[in-house]
């Protein structure tokens, strides 16, 4: 089976490079695909894509080494395993509160005996190789997101559900149910102190972190702290900004 | 009729700053439209995008006061009309080389009895309004790309064809056509030569000229020579580009 | 923030007039959105329509000043919460049969610390512009539908739950709960007993009621009878009406 | 082969009921097929549909035993040819000026050595069946519309192209062409007189004419008048006329 | 209402050929629709597929007489009720495990007072006809799948549920949860073990029993036994295995 | 630039395996390239396929190392630049009739100075690197379809045409010119004679030769006379072929 670049990439102890894609199209994730990412994810719950539209992004990104990856809009086992179905090595799974929810997400990303995923991986077969039943549950990384007060309450009992690879944080939910404004970079204090508790706890447990960034800076100083997966802005967000930068200049430029 | 901004700024004769839309998807567009562009242009030619996706990107452009636009794939009657029956308020038509190109040009956009623009401007009505069959030749503007040698030796004659708008210029092509290589901004002599050759004939028949730039500084210049609609860039490489500095630096606060 | 039409019309004590899609068309939602409805909603329940064509429908309703609404398929906090972040500003969810039922509606249409819907209004921010997080939960709508002998019975607890806007109501399943033939406006007697129950408990609760009509007669006389949200008809129903009456016309008059 | 339903129609001197289909949906498509017109037409040239949406709209009129058509955008042999390949049995073709113009009508849409469409019927010979290449010629109808100065002056020549079957009026750009205001029903006496022209010399040729209407009323007439196809309306306008009485109808029943 | 084929085929003791599709288009159902099965099952769970394209490929196999069926994602209300309205007439319903699961399914796919489905048939409408709601819920066939070691401990009580119509069986998910390896035909013996007792068990109850094999043979050998539903490949594999067969005659017979 | 490896192929002496794609879905297509075909040609012309199907279907072959190819649906400019710009590395063109024809696909298909191709390929760079401008006239490749008895007799000035890389033989549309029935492997002696006349004339010319066929022992006996490109049946044609294979076989074991 081909293996999966993160588990490659966190082997080394290293950090992996994550893109985001929250445009519904192949042509855009192909184009990201060629920027040297090690990772896209392809974002079913906050970016404007479904599931057929995920598959052809899958396959512009399967163009080349990069791993392709899922954010699932929510903890529902149908999706998480049709995306895998459809050749996503890693999936991300929104407000995992409890170790039940945890347990939910590992039964719906591994095979029996392990989880109860159901077989059929029709292009994962594809994308992966003929022996991609025998190494699926090695290979497919499942994180499990902490974004709530129940999931801070509930950290050692998810982190303790056996199958579970890893945890990923989106501050702004964070923020939210901790009572501050949602931003991704530059969080208020009780907010850090959430991240570096379940920085912390991950570690404790042998689990990946993860993390939602605004700019690589953040991203950086978050590497340094010890996440292994970090994501730094999207598609959207980099192609608006590239946008404003130069409709500002030419603003700039021609007022007189 | 809702009036084209594009005829408003020239009115005042300021110039335009329009953007370019390679990527089709609807909610790419509409981003795009939120970034102060004063038009966007979705590419048919040398974009990834069909008659299809460019009526949903046209829609959401419509949710600004953005000007929709179209460049077409080739000098064709059928996808002329196509893209002005959906609503675009101006094309821009490639390698027009002769008066009678410039006249299908024109043939293509204007009703009778200026043109034979055949009648039936579905969303045009939505989008312009009940009288826009009285004001759509007014207010639609046909762009002839002169960017062949033909083109360039033709170009009086293209310029006297009765109720042709503007011309625009493609470095690049004018720049293989000349045996220069394909670029848009840092240009050849000959090109350079060329691109001043086409503004002075505009100018002096008193039509409207734009230009492909690579950076809003290339832009910036051109304007100040006397173009009045200028591209910068587009939505496929603002969004690689910062993806490349993204990962450049990622990776260089990684490496050690 | 944008504001919600909906509430503006609410708050000068008039009832709003719904339009309703079927078709998964952007081209038909904006033909629609320009007969001058209130409101138009997507529905993902029982129309042809599913997340991706719904977020075209949204851009093409936000082309106007129409309200942009849908109804999910079922209780399921992802779609809910993604056709939030697509711009829908007022969700419909079908089958709400209980208080718990209830505050997971509320739960996943509205930010803590009311609710706990997740943080990414990715099309919300382009739409009701940057202030959106700030102002989301006072804009957007969550309608409940009582349309089961158990949200009959249950009716009092499912609206005294906090955060819930409004319920709306589904003649032909409460029809067809109460044991009578589904239709819309001619209901049976148990059902017409029940709407009329719903609309009392509604307004003692202080919520606003809206109802499914096939006809504006009887969208009238439910306006009249204290309804504030009407449904008449739907894109699909209309039009197919409208070529029934042409056909027969045609079939009458060349028989002979 | 299956028959086509308009030939047996013409066979027994009676005139065909013809829909039209501006909305790029199989849906809204697979519900006009539902009530009750002789024939269906694709509107690839002004509805916003193109070649991917019309083959979902022949396979949802297939389902009944409507006739699927198609207008093609302009007198293009690959689209003409495509569309008859996915199973329409009847093409209308704008803006045929000259014989030239209808050799090409042709040529396009008949097998040689009448003609020179290319073979590889996909869809044809599911829809038609096994037999279809042997019969496609006597079967499959071509619609030369006349609706310009051009195509008056050389309409004799016109209607002696052999293998031309019919011709197709549309009294909007007929209008257009002649100095009138576009409009299909109440044409002014220039082009009134133009319409009756063309029935005439097409009765002269033995050839079907055809005409777009706006109501079944003026369709009646000119079936009196020997046209033997009519259109009348469309998908989006039938839509959009019930959804302005209703609205109107509520405006008016709650204004006070 | 239009019978359900397979209900006749039953009715007459005799078993179902049913083809499965995981390719996502229309074009391909149609094709597939033409070559004889009795039904064909869109496959929205392992295959490529998701509603929109559904619905496209029902309205294809709607040309013929092939019964058109789904197997969906997972155990939920919403996208049985949307295939249903969308005129599907059997739902396969993947890892029915208990007792109440069995019953959701009831639920979800028959009226009251049977069950709980949601009225609005829209497709359904056009499909089955005027008089759907009425013999719906004797036509619509709904198949739980036993797959799982608990779907077989709960067997008696899932077939005991009033309203189930079929079981059906996935070998290779059954495989995986009794710790063989997946595979559709050559099953291990506590597999094959396994398929008898639900075969036996579902006899007792007087259900159908189906099942997928990968090889007519597999199926004519379990229809021997007593299936009365049988699957055989898929589109997908159909197409991959005739290429793999072109292409490795074409190799053989140029490799010297 | 990533290499053409039909060029390759042909470097070293040996023919091409070609596979045909006529299903609109880059999951078939990606399925297809899984199969160990050199090629894969989309095909525009009589498939049920569009440029914004094509471009999915471009990118799921580029998961793996066959090569991209495309007939387009007409000697159009238009559609031939826009799909070597999507990153085809082939273009197969219809009905090449004369000397000019064959000009047009050269103009078409090679940038300047030895053609007309207009700069922007925008895929094409994603897919064949970042020399792509500098490579690509030595590495696309441009087939002649030669199919009308003008093809034949202008067969010399076609052939020496400069730029022109190669001719294909389409044996149906060839047939039906010479007068006979349409088929791919057993034609008719005219055809027969016609197919080697354009064999040896290419060969005398230096140019590839390329063949249609239903069956790859037609395929073998072509490449033995010297066809260095040969095509094989099709994904639609492979999958009818299954199906039909399994249900006859279904319903022998099941007839008594």
């Amino acid at each position: 089976m081909r293996p999966n670049r993160l588990r490659e990439i966190w082997g080394t102890g290293k950090a992996a490079i994550n893109g985001w894609l929250a445009i519904p199209s192949g042509f855009s994730a192909e184009t990201m695909a060629h920027q040297g990412w090690d990772s896209l994810t392809v974002d079913l719950q906050h970016g404007v894509v479904d599931y057929q539209a995920a598959v052809a992004m899958f396959q512009a990104i399967s163009t080349t080494d990069t791993v392709p990856m899922a954010r699932v809009p929510w903890l529902d086992p149908g999706i998480m395993m049709k995306v895998l179905d459809a050749g996503a090595y890693a999936v991300i799974c929104p407000m995992v509160n409890s170790a039940e929810d945890a347990e939910l997400l590992v039964k719906s990303t591994k095979y029996p005996p392990l989880g109860g995923r159901s077989f059929g991986p029709i292009r994962g077969l594809l994308y992966g190789g003929a022996d991609y039943p025998e190494h699926a549950n090695d290979t497919v990384v499942g994180f499990a997101m902490i974004e709530t007060r129940a999931g801070l309450d509930n950290l050692e009992d998810i982190l303790s559900v056996p199958g579970l690879d890893a945890v990923y944080i989106g501050p702004s939910d964070l923020s939210l149910a901790l009572g501050c404004r949602p931003t991704f970079d530059d969080v208020d204090p009780p907010v850090a102190e959430a991240i570096d508790f379940i920085l912390a706890k991950a570690k404790e447990h042998g689990k990946i972190a993860g993390i939602h960034n605004g700019t690589p800076e953040a991203a950086l100083r978050r590497i340094e702290k010890g996440f292994r997966f970090v994501t730094i802005s999207s598609d959207a967000r980099l192609m608006a900004a590239g946008a404003r930068t130069v409709v500002g200049t030419m603003r700039a430029g021609t007022s007189t």
